[in-house]
């Protein structure tokens, strides 16, 4: 049996208004079609993994929202962490609740905000990266880089391993300035690293009881009492406590070293969905190569006159007009809209913190 | 006793969304006072005419706001127009109402929604108009020209009338291409046409008698019905069978000709306003060069982050959020937004008329 754990975290400030941290982007449908990012990730497991075996790992503040989204799913496989505590912890305490039904059990990690094109392409993939980590390893699927880009960490890989796609991960590669970017791609030794994880839980526990011991004590409690009457006093307890630190710092990158790492190349459409820049290229676009984002079900009323390239989101009823403008982002949302060159949608992000500074959190 | 006609009218498209037809830019307050366009109007005139020598002329969709933004006029002086008859009937019914009170009276036509910077030296200029009435003829206000607009009428000026500054106008000139308004303006003899006519009422009837005599003949009839109980029978009667006629075309050009029509220029600051990149222009702007334009009293809640030299017009309390923007146009309504460049502001009639073409009046 495959377990699939997905994490539903992180506000994606960068598609901001439209996602806030009380209505971030995996809850939001983005791509014309009813169901959410989280319910498309859902969706694209369940070819692999049973509903019992489906966990989704959310803030306190989602748990309603995931599991009126995620219906399919028992109750009790809506992991709810009381305060973020990164991705080691989340991936971590599903991990151990897992070990605990079955320590062989074989699980993948899973973004509940990512945007994969070709579905079935995922899941044949996703079959060879759990015949690695059936092997022993803990597998990565990298995506194949389309573009040198600067954002993304990288996998270096190694030695193919049997007459598979699996090939050993030498080491991970923060984020490359753009000419090391280039190396890396035109080498074709490398991939980007999207967080997505394949392993046995019991080589992973094992993993991260050799790096971060404390960790996984406190993980191993808390799985221990989960399920029974004690399980919300040992997570209040124990969870406040634990590092906060991303698997990939905890784990990876010396399992890498220590040869435990491989990974298998994922040529599916992988998106990340980071802004509304990439938004407007994953998305169909119309003969003015103009992008429109709405509700499901809903037809916005948007005129674009002598407009080009442009990424228009529209979540309420009102008429959104854009005139003689190329290459912008205009977002407009019930309580705050957004109009910003494609160029800078990185730099939305900034748009919220400067909202924090000033110590309004009506919109953010 | 002076007399005091303004005329409220137009819906000024290309101010849309902010400007509607149900709620036209006179209504508005654009330079951050309490007093609308009208009311500024209205004010700018009081040192010359009484309350009950001023008249509001108004489209039937507009005169309960004009009665209660109006609210030092009596309301037989809210003069209601059943349907648009252009500005020769606006302006003569007016004329031929104080007629009948007073034929010898002079009054003064003036536009609802343009701004004036300097309203001592227009009352001054007035002043200088009413001297020139006095002498018999139809004085228009012409406005020192400040570049050479392409988008006005001229008026060519021709010998000083006596020792003050009152000029002789020669003709009436269309709107003019680029080089022949660069030739105006630099011969020093042409002022532009603002719409701002000041004469005895009857030296104007006498003109409109001339030239459009059955329009005369109509207008005088409905006065003569004016605050007796025959006076919507009549008006519903008559006034749908009037000439559609500007002033200038009725009764200025040939009354120009004629040695009839004399001019002050007016060098009092004067805009009207016509779209968002004038609007930008007008009022004052941040050290950024950003113009913010929001409800009298209300405190916008607008972000301009690395934006520069744009107009943000705000009539909710939504956030709007402008990020790495130049010389943009951004308008936050209740049921529509707006982007579009400063210089294609002139345009956004275009967005009406395109609403009007797909029969969507929700809008407009």
């Amino acid at each position: 049996m495959f377990y699939a754990v997905i994490l539903a975290g992180g506000s994606g400030t960068r598609l901001w208004p439209l996602s806030r941290s009380g209505d971030p982007k995996f809850l939001h449908a983005l791509t014309g079609t009813p169901a959410t990012l989280l319910q498309a990730t859902i969706d694209r497991v369940a070819p692999l993994a049973e509903p019992s075996g489906t966990f989704v790992v959310t803030g306190a503040a989602h748990a309603a929202s995931v599991a009126r989204q995620a219906v399919a799913l028992p109750e009790a496989n809506i992991i709810v962490e009381p305060s973020p505590r990164d991705s080691c912890a989340a991936i971590g305490l599903a991990a151990a609740i897992i070990a605990e039904q079955d320590p062989e059990a074989i699980m993948g990690a899973f973004a509940a905000d990512h945007l994969i094109a070709d579905s079935a392409r995922f899941v044949d993939v996703l079959r060879e990266a759990i015949r690695g980590a059936e092997s022993g390893f803990l597998m990565t699927v990298g995506i194949s880089p389309t573009r040198a880009e600067t954002g993304y960490g990288y996998l270096q890989c190694g030695a193919v391993e049997g007459d598979g796609p699996v090939r050993r991960v030498e080491e991970f590669k923060e984020k490359p300035p753009q000419d090391v970017a280039e190396a890396y791609v035109a080498s074709g030794r490398y991939l980007w690293n999207a967080g997505m994880f394949v392993w046995r839980v019991r080589v992973f526990l094992e993993a991260l009881a050799r790096t971060q011991p404390a960790l996984h004590d406190g993980l191993r409690r808390i799985a221990g009492a989960w399920g029974t009457e004690r399980q919300d006093a040992v997570m209040a307890e124990v969870w406040p406590g634990l590092t906060k630190i991303s698997v990939d710092y905890a784990v990876m990158e010396a399992s890498a070293a220590d040869g435990r790492v491989a990974t298998v190349p994922g040529d599916f459409g992988w998106n990340d969905v980071g802004d509304f820049n990439v938004l407007g290229d994953v998305l169909p676009a119309d003969a003015d190569g103009n992008v429109v984002v709405a509700p499901a079900g809903d037809k916005p009323d948007i005129m674009l006159i002598d407009t080009t390239d442009s990424v228009v989101v529209s979540q309420t009823d009102r008429l959104v007009t854009v005139l003689g403008m190329d290459n912008v982002v205009v977002v407009d949302t019930q309580d705050a809209i957004l109009v910003c060159p494609r160029e800078r949608a990185q730099d939305v992000k900034g748009v919220v913190d400067a909202l924090k500074d000033r110590g309004d959190t009506r919109y953010t």
